[in-house]
């Protein structure tokens, strides 16, 4: 990254630098090892500081493993552990604090061999997905740390989010550079937030603010990274790529005379209300300055991913993680020739190569000859194994086992969701067989209706696609057909009417509205929160349509009475603002009839 | 309950009733109706003021549905439609609460056709099963009501947990009775420890103290009411009996003359701390006493249940209320001739009666002759109809299906599976034929240890004793025998050593400890969050063994990689201090090696 040639160091210059790195939750031991390989790689490149991400050493988030005292004492151990190594850097490290049986989510000062001073973070989020009140006490102190004379404001994620909180009480006290730790989770649209709250704190106050933030996945978060610098005009100078592990490394220069902006500090908040966040103190740092010159850094690069690309991106990541951090190093997946089992073994693939999927056809008696055609081209096409189970023994074997309970009663969805039942079975004999994991193929449309069968399509450990609309799978194929390597999905599979294909002649449309409005309806219910009526009002502009008002309600009513479905479906990434999961926490037995 | 004779009423006496209601979460129409039925009950007793539960409008816990702008609208609506038939009676109703966009956890002071005044709960639990920083904001105010001169202080739950909550500041001010709305869930031992709370706060403070519950199942939860009334003793005047509703009425007088306790205000809490808590204010309520005389009230009752009672009474009512608020009104289970599915049918036939309990027997080629004779004995016994379905077919087209891709393997764990599953595959198919809902079996010790078939025995909308380790199911079954209706579970069932009998003469103990041991590690594990090394050493002080160290790092290890298992489980009543589910919250992907 750093180029030959050098520059003379200003005394009113520090290079700092941001590690985006995967850290793994529980994993304090690796988590340690990950740490001092970045600290040592900021080293190499003659930074002064190093930030890493929020509750670095523990992961994030590490759930109720924090109320167990033995996990609270090894991650002050490996916090120990750490500072002893650390020599003439600053290094900014994420652990759980604790004192009189209260914890606190914190960030520790390390340099030369100690533990210089710790931040413990002051806007605990407890909604969302998020739990922080449930294990954190929020901390009350604002600490600043000169490092050589540059002063530098420390806090963590949301502390930033809330319209007053300790950045504001550090720059009213001279802070020059905000530090924020982040484990902040991706969801669609988030990243161009982030950059709006991180510039309109640095223009406010006229500081440097540097923003780091982990990647990787985690059951079903996945983090996207996009650390950031942003400068006291509150302009993003540059930032890390999303969804890799990157160490983005600058040169800050305070120079009030080389920034004028450093002078104004307009935007003052009472000091009432500055005291009802938390006090400041400084504590003071010297290091030595690693020469008079020192290596030229490259400029910055400012990385974007467009919308789609973000949310296929996050889908891979998600699902390799989940892989790999539950130590699985193979899937298989049910491929039906259908749309979205073409697009989870797409991203399988990606995710962890070909050679890691195999691909499962489990023909019916009602299943068409294009379907199977379709799922042998699709694998074919990715390079993956295909093995082909006919289903048709199960299926009978459970007739035959039910002729007599069910006599005199008319077939229906219980005889349909055999087959799905009979097809999870056996993917899941195989998963134990093998030592493989099973990725399901269910996306949000049908995990909202309920248009999915619990132990049959929904049976697997990572529902890949449960968070992603129909209409949004639709997308996903086009781009990555669009955007190869190869175009891997057959075209009959985009251009086929959905089916489940458990009756002849099924069509998913025979039993919901287009996959359009349906997502539309979903998504105004899930993530907007509207009641039926708003609804219905909202979907009376967008067309015509006698029988809106009966469409919103049924669809409304199906995602209240699978509540019990969801409640036992495999975790997957949240990529929405709102996912089935922790993000949604809804009552099984409720009376409410919105 | 009241009697014939009179007595003259006092104008230092007060009537109250504290009403034990089984609400059902989100159904506010119905939780309305039931209110004002027992505003009515209390009129008809002649009380001047009825205390209902917390959030007895919307039921408790009503979760992510107060998100909804809606819900609160409709539990504002009901509020004052309540209030408005409300005449010579004040009722405190419990109900969300909401004002600039924050929501407060609320009791509405009803009293002639309005809302007098309202309480905002000030300590918000959010640990164990409790999530209320999630919703709602602390209130600050901590009101007393004075009815006819008569102080009271009204407060919520948790209120009364903390050392210094709103009971302290109404109590400095002059309330003689503290009236506290609760939604406590039931666990083992809780009660007593309620009794211990209510009584030191009465005999601190010099105030009756009436405490209202609710009973009731709510998905993981089951409320076990015991409201009741404390003396300024201290002592226990009298309760409701747990797990039913049930109306308490009682005459408070507070002359100073017949109560020389209310003189003594001797507990004192600094004025700076009472200020942290929140301000009190006195609203006055004038009610025209009923006659110069009234109906004479019966002796208080004091309530118990011995502690295996009381747990089997939890898992009645959590299983009946859960078949009922779900809409179901049949159940059917897998019966094995073995102990746990021998408690769940006696248990599900207790609550809704045997002729909406089906039991389903499902031999395989392994199912040994007297686990099939057990099985009818038990049904027999409980007059539950048996259904046979021998599971050979199933079996057999899978090995047949799998022949190809199983080719080469040895036998083992993933054959054995498939037996189980496909158990759960018929049993859903009849649960969806039938609309029935299907209870599973699985307990305590095999949720912590994985040892149960995912979408196989762990099939099922609810997992009635999946709270209940092994060695409670054993006692539960003796105690059901001892106590009657009838001996109905087999004396063989009890005797014989469990066995899941998925391979010739298989016992549980060959692949795990002795039940006694397994349920203190798993105890140890996870209830009391101890590390393996101190669940070694207090082992060791319990017997010898020289492979306890293995044992307890196996047992330890088992339960932290069944964690993906239990994130699919169906919901199941809690009846310990820690339960898998919302009160036990865990990553899947982790890297943590205790």
């Amino acid at each position: 990254m750093t180029s030959g040639t050098v520059s003379s160091v200003s005394t009113n210059e520090i290079r700092v630098a941001s590690a985006q790195v995967n850290t793994t939750v529980g994993d304090i031991d690796g988590n340690t090892q990950l740490i001092e390989k970045w600290i040592k790689l900021s080293q190499d490149q003659q930074a002064e500081l190093v930030a890493f991400p929020e509750l670095t050493i523990t992961g994030y988030p590490p759930e109720d493993l924090v109320l167990y005292d033995n996990f609270i004492t090894a991650n002050r151990i490996a916090l120990c552990r750490i500072a002893a190594k650390v020599e003439n850097i600053v290094a900014l490290v994420g652990f759980v604090d604790s004192e009189d049986g209260k914890l606190f989510n914190s960030a520790a000062v390390l340099h030369q061999g100690k533990i210089v001073t710790t931040y413990r973070k002051i806007h605990l989020p407890n909604y969302g997905v998020f739990d922080e009140r449930r294990y954190f006490t929020p901390g009350d102190d604002c600490p600043i740390i000169s490092i050589n004379g540059i002063k530098v404001g420390i806090n963590i994620c949301e502390d930033i989010w809330e319209p007053i909180g300790p950045a504001e009480v550090q720059c009213a006290s001279g802070a020059q550079i905000i530090i924020n730790l982040n484990s902040s989770p991706y969801e669609l649209g988030k990243h161009g937030h982030r950059v709006k709250i991180v510039s309109d704190l640095s223009r406010r106050h006229h500081v440097y603010t540097l923003y780091t933030n982990q990647i990787g996945g985690q059951d079903e978060l996945v983090f996207d990274g996009g650390s950031m610098l942003v400068n006291p005009d509150g302009k993003l100078m540059g930032n890390s790529a999303l969804f890799e592990e990157s160490l983005l490394v600058a040169d800050i220069n305070t120079d009030p005379k080389k920034n004028s902006l450093f002078q104004q500090q307009n935007y003052r908040v009472s000091n009432k209300n500055l005291a009802q966040v938390g006090k400041s103190s400084t504590v003071e740092i010297s290091t030595t300055k690693p020469q008079t010159k020192r290596s030229k850094l490259p400029r910055l690069s400012i990385n974007r991913l467009g919308e789609l690309e973000g949310v296929y991106r996050a889908l891979i990541v998600g699902t390799r993680d989940y892989i790999k951090k539950t130590g699985f190093k193979k899937v298989a997946i049910a491929v039906s020739g259908g749309i979205d089992s073409a697009l989870v073994t797409t991203i399988a693939t990606d995710a962890i190569g070909a050679e890691n999927v195999i691909g499962v056809a489990l023909p019916s008696r009602y299943s068409s000859e294009g379907s199977i055609t379709d799922a042998r081209q699709l694998c074919s096409q990715l390079n993956v194994e295909l093995w082909t189970i006919p289903i048709e023994p199960g299926h009978a074997a459970f007739e035959e086992m039910l002729n007599n309970a069910f006599k005199g009663t008319e077939p229906g969805l219980s005889e349909e969701n055999i087959q799905s039942r009979v097809r999870g079975n056996l993917m899941m004999s195989i998963a134990n067989k093998f030592n493989w994991l099973i990725l399901s193929t269910g996306n949000k449309s049908e995990m909202a209706t309920g248009y999915a069968t619990l132990y049959g399509d929904m049976a697997g450990a990572y529902a890949v696609i449960k968070d992603v609309p129909k209409t949004l799978v639709y997308e996903l194929c086009k781009h990555r057909n669009t955007q190869g390597p190869g175009s891997p999905i057959p075209q009959a599979t985009i251009d086929k009417p959905p089916s489940a294909e458990l009756r002849p002649d099924q069509l998913d449309e025979d039993s919901l509205p287009p996959y359009d409005q349906l997502d539309r309806i979903i998504h105004m219910y899930i993530e907007e929160r509207l009641s039926p009526d708003l609804i219905i009002q909202k979907e009376r502009n967008i067309g015509p349509g006698d029988d809106i008002d009966t469409i919103v309600r049924r669809i409304v009513q199906l995602i209240d009475n699978n509540e019990h479905k969801r409640r036992q479906a495999p975790p997957g990434v949240k990529i929405t603002g709102l996912a089935f999961g922790r993000d949604r926490r809804l009552p099984i037995a409720s009376g409410w009839q919105p």
